[in-house]
């Protein structure tokens, strides 16, 4: 075993901590993740782990020891810390002792086209936590990635990527320019269905092909303008009562299970 | 005008931190609230404000001031303080210079039976987001409340206030426990439909009356036993991916908006 890091600042250690920010993540394209269950998800979803960083104090002796040995025999960088430098780089309240750096993963604009089916574009979206709970959203009903448009908030984010529930594993991200969308979309003829709230054509009156981009603004701007004019079809969710608006996540989510009930009609058990 | 409060350790300014806590908030039987936004929001809904809180060199001249002069008319109790003593008390990156402490205010489990039409029971939910977001779609679909039931996080936490966007105002709230909730149900014959990850009937074959109570289970336990006893359908959302559940919020959504759907058929604009 590898001689255990006792200093909090340790250079390797303070490096792993700045990935809290955004732009450490950016620069390196890397990002943090803690807890046995999501490192075990990375493994087993074939990520690129850059390095393990573990507590064996922390560590117990279930599933979290199994996993280690398991990264051992795959030759990953293992880097070895007491308690006290796994909490200083920790943001959880009990510690597991188990943690990882990963490669970020992005896809180009053309993998759409490999990858025919239900895709989601958020156009500006701000909260890491909804971003998240799209992924987890976008998983459950079979979709085949994201398009974050212009200036998003990070899916890599410690907040995205816990509200995910592992979804960060499975759902392919691609990043562009709201411009470079409208191209893309405006030269393979895709059909593009918009959110807004104001938009007078209730969801569930268009029938959605399976292969689609269903296309959802920031939480506070809706879809920018040039994005509400490529839509095929803008559709809106009716509302009863006081508020003018639903969360995005939440609003992201009814629409998806429309396209997904439209093409995964229910039958009786 | 009143005397402008200058000391962060002015008993009354403490006392309104601690309404931070829940065990304050739960004795005193109030709730803070900042912005001018949400202020005024409290006070057209006609809710009870204990006290106004006013930074007047932090309120602009604009739609807050407008309020102060109102709330003055209605004899409101108000505490003028400075700037640095409102941002002691803030917990926002800007505040705005007005803010509330505002009763707050339950119902009986027998008001169900004077509000038909379909009402919300959240077993033991403990994400104060998720709490506030279900109140915000609640709130959308013309529900007419939430029963809690058990140890639930408080809806009258700062988190779940701002992520009702003020459906905190206009959704009646119900606490009870379990055995009396159950036994109110059984002694009125309610249709309760509960949701639970593993139930094997599709959610989009069941009729839904315009009168009943959809109940959904905690973040990480789902329905206890006795009320998944007590459903007259157990439903489950259909899931593709390779998540085993979906976020709170966002299931109570996806299952609220099949209800609505279905009492509120879509109609060509």
């Amino acid at each position: 075993m590898s001689e255990i890091i006792s200093s909090t600042s340790n250079a390797r250690i303070k490096s792993i901590r700045k990935l809290r920010g955004r732009k450490q993540r950016d620069e390196q394209q890397v990002f943090f993740v803690e807890g046995v269950r999501i490192v075990g998800e990375a493994l087993a979803e074939g990520w690129p782990i850059v390095e393990l960083i573990i507590s064996p104090e922390l560590v117990g002796d279930g599933y979290g020891r199994h996993l280690i040995s398991e990264m051992s025999h795959k030759k990953i960088n293992q880097l070895v810390v007491d308690s006290n430098v796994f909490r200083s780089i920790s943001t959880k309240d009990g510690p597991k002792g188990l943690a990882a750096v990963i490669c970020q993963r992005w896809y180009p604009v053309d993998f759409i086209l490999t990858q025919p089916g239900l895709w989601i574009c958020l156009d500006r979206i701000q909260d890491p936590g909804n971003l998240g709970t799209i992924m987890r959203t976008a998983d459950a009903v079979g979709a085949k990635g994201l398009i974050l448009i212009d200036e998003c908030t990070d899916p890599y984010d410690s907040g995205s990527v816990r509200s995910s529930m592992g979804a960060i594993f499975s759902i392919p991200l691609i990043k562009t320019t709201n411009q470079d969308f409208q191209a893309f979309v405006l030269r393979n003829h895709l059909p593009v269905i918009g959110a807004s709230d104001s938009a007078p054509l209730d969801f569930r009156l268009v029938n959605y092909a399976a292969n689609m981009i269903l296309m959802m603004g920031s939480e506070r701007q809706g879809l920018s303008e040039p994005l509400v004019q490529l839509s095929t079809h803008l559709v809106s969710i009716p509302m009863a009562g006081k508020s003018d608006s639903l969360n995005l996540a939440v609003a992201t989510g009814i629409i998806l299970y429309e396209i997904y009930n439209q093409n995964h009609p229910a039958r009786e058990g």
